[in-house]
């Protein structure tokens, strides 16, 4: 039920257009994904995404398990019924958010003990809980439940929680195994902080295990652009190319852009809705705060170029009176085009790579976001 | 370019159905005006409320004056234009808000001096600055600047306010009649609180300075029912039938479908979207919060009998989960069903009316909001 094929490759980069077949439709690639946390990709409906070209959307297990919990989701018959998106969905695992949400983590061989975020409730997460949490979810690519390290880390420090996640990667690969799983597809999550060989050795150990793709976790948590892209060129000569690469957590054009140069194919990151809802919009011509002054009587759209119903439809005088009156409608428009902008960028690097023309595509596009390319 | 023709009445209640001809459309009452104070429906798009058969919005003048200010919207070529949204609006004169939000009041016979309750800065409101600044917003109907006295009221300060409401009822006029202005409708406002001779007073002296359409002011502001019902069927004996009739603020169901019976056609109140965004619905069985721990497993919509966009596609369980999590788009969905619900109702009461049916739909639309006819 799953299938990646690379339809065009760069010839100088490693970027690469391809397609995810997953039982809910075909993923393009590369790829944005809008962040769903919450059973909701904030402010939007599912018409509205599909407006915008989101072919996938990341649904979040941490809070979905939480809140409002299995048993309810599994009633509704599942995530995409629960929140009516019949597109496919890609769920994380719950380490991230165990790792950076949750209080008085407790790390084992075995798991993790956790208190949640809502109501400091003991719970203590597994390899197996995660997997049989996103069973019950039905997303259509389950994440492996992994570790992240805060940057910086100790070399000691990173290794041993890349050991913990490539043992538990095999333990969720067991889990799949066992129960010949056909209808959702598995990847891997590359970690090892910002030490290349360990991001090597971790890719190279996880495509032993066998994967239907390849994550990357633990980047964009502090770390320089020289640092994520260092990593990348590690996991782009260490991951096996046939299978899918999805760099997890990163939204900023200038990251996407690049990152398709080093062979990723699927992007999330909840910057667009969360800047949005901050009134930080992303343009053609670099970002732009909707809240300044300068935009008091200024009745152009929000981008020019912009082909989405905010632009289409709105001025930024209008808009930044919204936002400064708090109205939802300034949220919604704000995270409606910057969605559309990283989708919208995606498909044309989609467009380019099969144009033969990425490199082309790449420094025009760091050019206009006013990044020497 | 107005016109107001009622195309059927009721035998035996006050009931009329009719149409209102303005330059942006034709509005067919009885209708309810969903409120965009700010230039926005909250949490709704102008095609949002197309949807759900908004024919006319009500935006208010207090706000707009202060915030982003008369120069900004007159830049985008009016409120039309700023918002877009291309169907009437009717603006209110900004009296209620001065004398409900504002701070430090001090009334004139010539005005209202006022302080932002914004930024605190002071203000000076006249009728004529009122019609100034409607006819910058360039609405379809313009109301009079008016004096609402918070209940319970003496009877001479009511009697007080009324007079210099009527006072100001023709500084508005003839601010229209000198300047010929064909483009706008003119509404008057009926005060009086509970005094129903000054009710009667003020709709007969009203009527003689002529007004294109008359407005109720001054109720559902503590009032009993059985008081409000009181007072217009005042109104309905005095008020010319000939032009339309406006209930301002109204908005909960049973009162709606009572007024309807006393002649009025047209209707607006902050309540369903207000009430949207704190979970509260209105559902053709009664109102529920969907907040209410008896909805975590329930799997039907929140109203069987609607056909609005959150009706047809998310459950109560959904809603809920949404709604608990803090999610915008619980707002977006209760207030859309909100909306949808009275504008439907008030279509369905133009049906009845026109089918001469409207008895027997106003004793079972009451028996089923559980409230005896």
């Amino acid at each position: 039920m799953f299938e990646f094929e690379i339809t065009a490759k760069c010839r100088t980069t490693g970027a690469r257009a391809g397609k995810l077949v997953t039982p809910h439709g075909t993923i393009e690639t590369p790829a944005f994904m809008p962040v769903g946390t919450q059973a909701t990709v904030k402010a939007m409906t599912p018409p509205e995404l599909k407006e915008i070209g989101a072919q996938v959307i990341l649904c979040n297990t941490y809070h979905l398990y939480l809140r409002p919990g299995m048993e309810v989701i599994e009633l509704a018959g599942g995530l995409h019924l629960f929140m009516g998106w019949d597109r496919p969905i890609l769920t994380d695992s719950g380490g991230f958010q165990v790792f950076s949400l949750s209080e008085l983590r407790n790390v084992t061989g075995d798991g993790v003990e956790f208190r949640s975020h809502i109501d400091g409730s003991r719970h203590f997460m597994t390899p197996e809980l995660s997997m049989e949490v996103q069973r019950s979810l039905g997303s259509d690519i389950v994440m492996c439940f992994d570790e992240c390290v805060k940057l910086p880390a100790a070399e000691d420090v990173s290794l041993a929680a890349m050991g913990r996640t490539l043992k538990w990667a095999e333990r969720c690969r067991d889990f799949f195994s066992s129960r010949g799983i056909q209808n959702q597809a598995l990847f891997g999550i590359v970690q090892g902080a910002l030490f290349g060989d360990q991001r090597a050795y971790c890719s190279k150990r996880l495509a032993e295990i066998g994967f239907d793709g390849y994550a990357v976790g633990g980047l964009s948590v502090g770390e320089t652009h020289e640092e994520m892209y260092r990593i990348l060129d590690v996991t782009d000569a260490t991951l096996p190319r046939a299978k899918p690469r999805y760099l997890m957590g990163v939204g900023m054009p200038e990251n996407l852009i690049e990152s398709v140069a080093r062979g990723v194919d699927m992007f999330d990151c909840v910057l667009p809705t969360r800047n949005g809802r901050n009134g930080n919009l992303f343009t053609s011509a670099g970002r732009i705060n909707i809240k300044n002054a300068r935009f008091e009587r200024d009745f152009s759209p929000i981008d020019e170029t912009c082909d989405c119903y905010a632009c289409k439809n709105f001025t930024r005088a209008y808009v930044r009176h919204l936002y400064r009156s708090g109205e939802i409608l300034a949220a919604r428009l704000c995270s409606w085009h910057n969605l559309r902008f990283l989708v919208r960028m995606m498909q044309n690097a989609r467009n380019a790579i099969i144009e033969g023309s990425y490199p082309k595509f790449r420094s025009e596009t760091l050019a206009v976001l006013g990044i020497a390319a």
